[in-house]
């Protein structure tokens, strides 16, 4: 039950959460991280985060059963064309990257045939990084989306869903077109918008920003580069989100410019009526 | 220091809020609510929020030297005439609607010329309606706008101030149309995007909605009337505000569709540079 020896590639706020989470759960699994610079394998090591600390990926994936990939997304071909020689026979590969068209295609394209991939993202996470604000925690109760296809097996599928249940994630399946689709809905949007909305601030409005703008724009301070590698991995899908934004605004415009007080209350009504399913079914 | 007799028009999550920080802070002040309806003066009274309840508007403000408007904006004017030869000379009457240019010309226009009118906005509340969601602490350290005209009267400003600095807040002063064009930008229009963000997801989405979207998202769960009134009010400066983050977004459109990374980067970046300003200031 569980790996006996994981590697985990890039030890950030969320390599560093599966450290903690392994080490607390799996007390005979060895834990072994790489990341590109010495003071955040350090961090990573001070924090009690991963057991051994490895300077090439290569080096750290040697012998693992499991290796998951938490670096940004724009760096995983590069590693995974790294690690794949040094893979062990029967190893298993995951990852949490935020898109999985291309890290799926990636992987089945790069790894050698006596290992297997499994597509992984936990939604867990915080617009902060770094292994400093890492807890065991951090991924109870959220959701894990797996994106197997007819390549993966299925018993490396079993094994990977296991993991994310063991760290007290829900899994759910979805392919990996279906997963890119709706994340620019439920979240490459939202950080678009929020992004948006910071730009327009003119600078004397901000000291009026209350608890409400505060809460809508929290996800804007992530950081850019890993959202810039989303967007562009992502970025048939994220436009055609923006698209259908840019029509429920343009609706509005008109309604106001109409000054239809009744259409208005109706169109805020039925969205007050989704978010608050939504609060009901996830936030009891 | 502080009213004697303080009338509470519309004893919900605001006028109730008001209510128990008045009776934990001025033990000495008689606390008397009107409500439209019975069973929210009832839950009014059981909570502990008001001393006295009134079922006319004119009832409630005999004899109050503070009167503070909690009703929707909607009906504010109704309000207004209503009370306007129940007032007591020298009464100061106050509010905390969330636009300010109609709500302080109404005032003015309708109250008699021995009362003295100070536009207010506390920038506290919730996505919760009504008393069982009030708290004596609702506006700690929260903002509070005044909004001062050539016509109020300095001493009523003081007191209007004294008040809300009394029950924690920091107060800003502002023009009422300085007040409509930048709440605009911070509240109206996050609240717009918010409600689209809710009325494009599909049904298949909801259930991979993470933190980040649940946060982002939270403010459209707020009542529709309410925010109706806020948007037929305001609706010159929403609509502006619109167009502007309508550009923004078609911005981002642009360089998704061009593929440039390095221009989104900066986008991102000087977003995440804003917003993480704001939380140093605002998050201490």
């Amino acid at each position: 039950m569980g790996p006996t020896r994981l590697s985990i590639l890039g030890v950030g706020l969320l390599g560093g959460s599966i450290g903690l989470a392994v080490r607390h759960l799996l007390k005979d699994c060895a834990v072994v991280g790489y990341g590109h610079r010495r003071a955040t394998l350090d961090a990573a090591l001070a924090a009690g985060a991963i057991h051994e600390a490895k300077g090439t990926a290569a080096e750290a994936v040697r012998g693992a059963d499991l290796v998951i990939l938490c670096t940004p997304v724009g760096i995983f071909r590069s590693i995974l064309e790294e690690i794949a020689p040094a893979l062990a026979p029967g190893a298993i590969v995951t990852d949490v990257g935020s898109t999985k068209r291309s890290v799926v295609s990636t992987a089945e394209q790069v790894l050698p045939p006596h290992v297997s991939f499994v597509g992984s993202h936990p939604m867990a996470g915080s617009e902060q990084r770094g292994v400093e604000f890492a807890a065991a925690d951090l991924f109870r109760d959220a959701v894990c989306i797996t994106t197997p296809t007819e390549r993966t097996s299925d018993q490396a599928l079993a094994i990977v869903e296991a993991f994310w249940r063991l760290l007290g994630m829900q899994v759910i399946q979805l392919t990996p077109t279906e997963h890119d689709r709706r994340l620019a809905d439920v979240s490459h949007l939202p950080h678009a918008v929020a992004a948006a909305l910071m730009t327009i601030q003119e600078g004397d409005s901000l000291p009026l920003a209350g608890k409400g703008f505060r809460d809508s724009t929290r996800i804007a301070g992530g950081d850019g580069g890993l959202w810039r590698d989303i967007f562009i991995d992502n970025r048939d899908n994220l436009r055609d989100s923006i698209r259908r934004l840019r029509g429920q605004l343009d609706r509005l415009e008109t309604l106001l410019e109409h000054n239809d007080a009744e259409a208005i209350k109706l169109w805020l009504d039925a969205a007050a009526s989704r978010r608050r399913a939504l609060k009901a079914q996830r936030e009891k």
